[in-house]
């Protein structure tokens, strides 16, 4: 046989298994070494295989990680872009968001949280980076660290310019996680009555704020894919006053969107042009599954109004409550607000994070991370294809570990979130993301737990029940 | 000698070494027991000549620690009750806070700090307990602690029997420190344009957080020794719209007072009188010289007017970002506020402060720490009495860790500030503590350092300047 027809052959063979289900969607193919000794080629044939395949959209390859099935026998739909109508108020999602804290104690398939679960977090090298920092710092941390943690702003300045930021280490300001930085800026630049403009469906601790500090919110039209509008933006922009714009701009929680550089250039001119701060949540932007980290909006800001806020509770430690912004422009502003409502942050916890970047442990982390999120979402593709009905809509997000399930307006996710917790489910409707009435046929999905024949099965009943609706 | 003269002979003696100053104030004392071996007495006998000097007001007993000279060759005047005028702004303050906080990197003796130094706190038993927690804690710290650790909240309520406080765990929501307390509480309660009341002078912090959120202040006379005038606040309260009333009702910082139980009452009584909520900003209560902790406003509230707030940012890690909020009747408000704007307080430091609470380790701290500050009181108050013109007054707490100097309108004190630090001495202007034109002849001092000579020498060249002036 020669060269060509071998590795298509390969190819052709592999492709069986995939369409046969012998290889499931997010399963690991063996390595070009693997098949060469297996099939007795050379090293460029194998490779040659492989190349093929992920041309046709069968598998894929993930750095230092190897070849993933990626094939899907039904192309999965994107949720449509959403066109947010008339405001209804803050009650009715607070009594959602409180039964659906409340009741995931009452379940054992969680899959409805905010953050990946402490399974994937590096708990146990965590630690010594804890007991390094009780040793480094002359007063372990018990003294007031009333300008923050000097070498930790180093290391964020040095990482931002992975997303081309240039930023420098006197501009960052270390807040209590990014919750804290996104409310100092909200409460820097912003008074009772003002409107704010965000992305829908928007994560509603954002909705839970704003409504705390008096902000009336206005939800923009989002595409599932590229974010928020630029087109809606301009028209609201040109139409009202608006005084300040929070956008999650990669990865967006809940939504997974991901802006596109070009639409990231053009948000941020246009704000920056009707003189309207933006907030930027970069929550998400170090859960890339491709090589490469996403630029922020920060990344094409060139006269300061853009606030870049982030934190490590996404990726690292939720509990030690260590985030930051910089904040451009309004540094001196933000600064302030800061120091006069809570003074510091924790002094050993900024350190021990510093201390757990400086010794690479926050790379390889991230690397283990990202590459098990990628797989987990993979994972949850192929059951969500195999078990969900065909005319659902589900959001594929490029990094991140937050799916959006768009139901159809036929199906109610308040009485399949009734019913998933029967079966001890915990998934989020899509109503607590919206001041609005919408998203009544949506829900979202974490893919941010350990994966287990257990969350297989969960995924399965939430099939079952959805065809059931 | 019959017994009788034996012990006034003794008393006598010691009289005599104090007037003479081979007895300082705030020098300790030979035990009872080396009393009655050097004098060859019986046990009571000795005694009493103590409890004779005692009641003359030259000597005083601390308990556990044994007696201490007290006896000052002048009596100290108290300042006089303040009486504040017009408003103006918060600029200028801004600008000396500013120089304060600048110009202490070029001093070598501090004596205007918030906190005890770092050198009175027990920084290598709550490294233990930092170590302890990260084993205690199932995820060692790093997931969210979003209902907040309720083993420190039950420790919380525990202690605040010891002031009369019926205080159930569940009513304690924790913060990122008292400021943060403070902060939600305003932010819940308040909105811009409002007017609150203070003591004056006040802590500034106060003063720029009203600022930050827009809110108008009025200062209070208050009484050096009592705190804030009854008759005054009564007054205030009939003819103005007041939103919210903000006290530190023990060991004021800065100006010592420490309001009595029937002011309290008759506060707490009229504020709930005129449905204006109190926020008691509880930092300085533990640090009482005496044996009894004072009670709280709290102690005499029955309607869930009073606000508790309270830390261990004072008493024991500044750095950790650990206080507390009891909030009576507007608990469910403050308590959102809270998790909208922070989400939850750093898991591992409310852990840790749990277990070194839980150890006995935190009394034991507290009353090394009180004896400690009592001393330095004492050594202060003689200095103060040696060194500073006869004409000054000057505040004497039963507790906390500052002092109060009214110099006399003749004399300013952003000069003598000036003379101070190119001396390397660090005091804080009194100017910084009102948001009018006064205090301008007064001056901060904090005793929370490691006593020394260097201190002496600090306190002897600061009377120099005075009387220079």
């Amino acid at each position: 046989m020669d060269k060509e027809l071998l590795y298509l052959q390969i190819a052709k063979d592999i492709e069986h298994q995939i369409r046969t289900g012998l290889l499931k969607t997010g399963d690991k193919l063996p390595s070009i070494r693997t098949i060469r000794q297996e099939r007795g080629v050379s090293m460029s044939t194998a490779t040659q295989a492989y190349i093929e395949l992920e041309s046709r959209g069968f598998i894929e390859s993930k750095p230092q990680s190897g070849f993933f099935v990626t094939y899907t026998k039904r192309v999965l739909q994107s949720p449509t872009t959403t066109e947010p109508v008339s405001v209804h108020g803050m009650e009715e999602i607070e009594d959602i968001i409180e039964t659906v804290y409340n009741n995931r104690k009452k379940c054992d398939t969680i899959l409805s949280m905010g953050t990946p679960s402490i399974e994937l977090l590096p708990v146990a090298k965590l630690n010594k980076s804890v007991v390094s920092a009780l040793r480094s710092l002359p007063d372990s941390g018990i003294g007031y660290d009333l300008r923050g943690n000097y070498k930790l702003k180093e290391l964020i300045a040095q990482r931002a310019m992975m997303w081309g930021g240039k930023i420098d280490a006197s501009e960052i300001i270390t807040t209590a996680g990014c919750m804290d930085a996104i409310a100092f800026s909200l409460l820097s630049l912003t008074k009772a009555g003002d409107t704010i403009i965000v992305e829908s469906p928007v994560y509603y601790g954002i909705l839970q704020l704003a409504k705390n500090i008096g902000l009336k919110v206005l939800e923009l039209p989002t595409n599932s894919i590229t974010g928020i509008e630029p087109d809606a933006l301009k028209k609201v922009l040109k139409s009202k006053k608006i005084s300040l714009c929070i956008l999650v701009s990669n990865y967006n929680n809940p939504y997974g969107s991901c802006m596109p550089d070009e639409n990231k250039k053009t948000v941020v001119k246009l704000l920056e042009h009707y003189g309207v701060p933006l907030v930027e949540d970069d929550e998400y932007g170090e859960f890339h599954f491709g090589n490469k980290r996403p630029s922020n909006c920060k990344t094409f800001d060139e006269s300061g109004n853009v606030i870049w806020c982030g934190s490590f509770s996404k990726t690292l430690a939720p509990g030690y409550r260590v985030g930051w912004v910089s904040a451009g422009k309004f540094h001196e502003k933000i600064s302030r607000t800061k120091s006069y409502h809570s003074l510091a942050c924790n002094s050993l916890a900024q350190e021990a994070i510093a201390n757990f970047i400086e010794n690479s442990r926050y790379d390889h982390h991230l690397r283990n991370l990202r590459r098990t999120l990628y797989n987990h979402s993979l994972q949850f593709l192929r059951c969500i294809t195999e078990y969900f009905p065909e005319d659902i809509k589900v959001s594929s997000p490029e990094g991140g570990f937050i799916l959006w399930v768009e139901m159809g307006k036929k199906r109610n996710a308040l009485e399949l979130y009734d019913k998933a917790v029967r079966k001890k489910i915990s998934i989020a409707p899509g109503r607590m993301y919206t001041l609005q009435n919408q998203y009544n046929d949506c829900f979202k999905l974490s893919f941010g737990m350990p994966w287990s024949p257990k969350i297989e099965q969960g995924l399965k009943t939430l099939g079952k029940l959805i065809h059931e609706l």
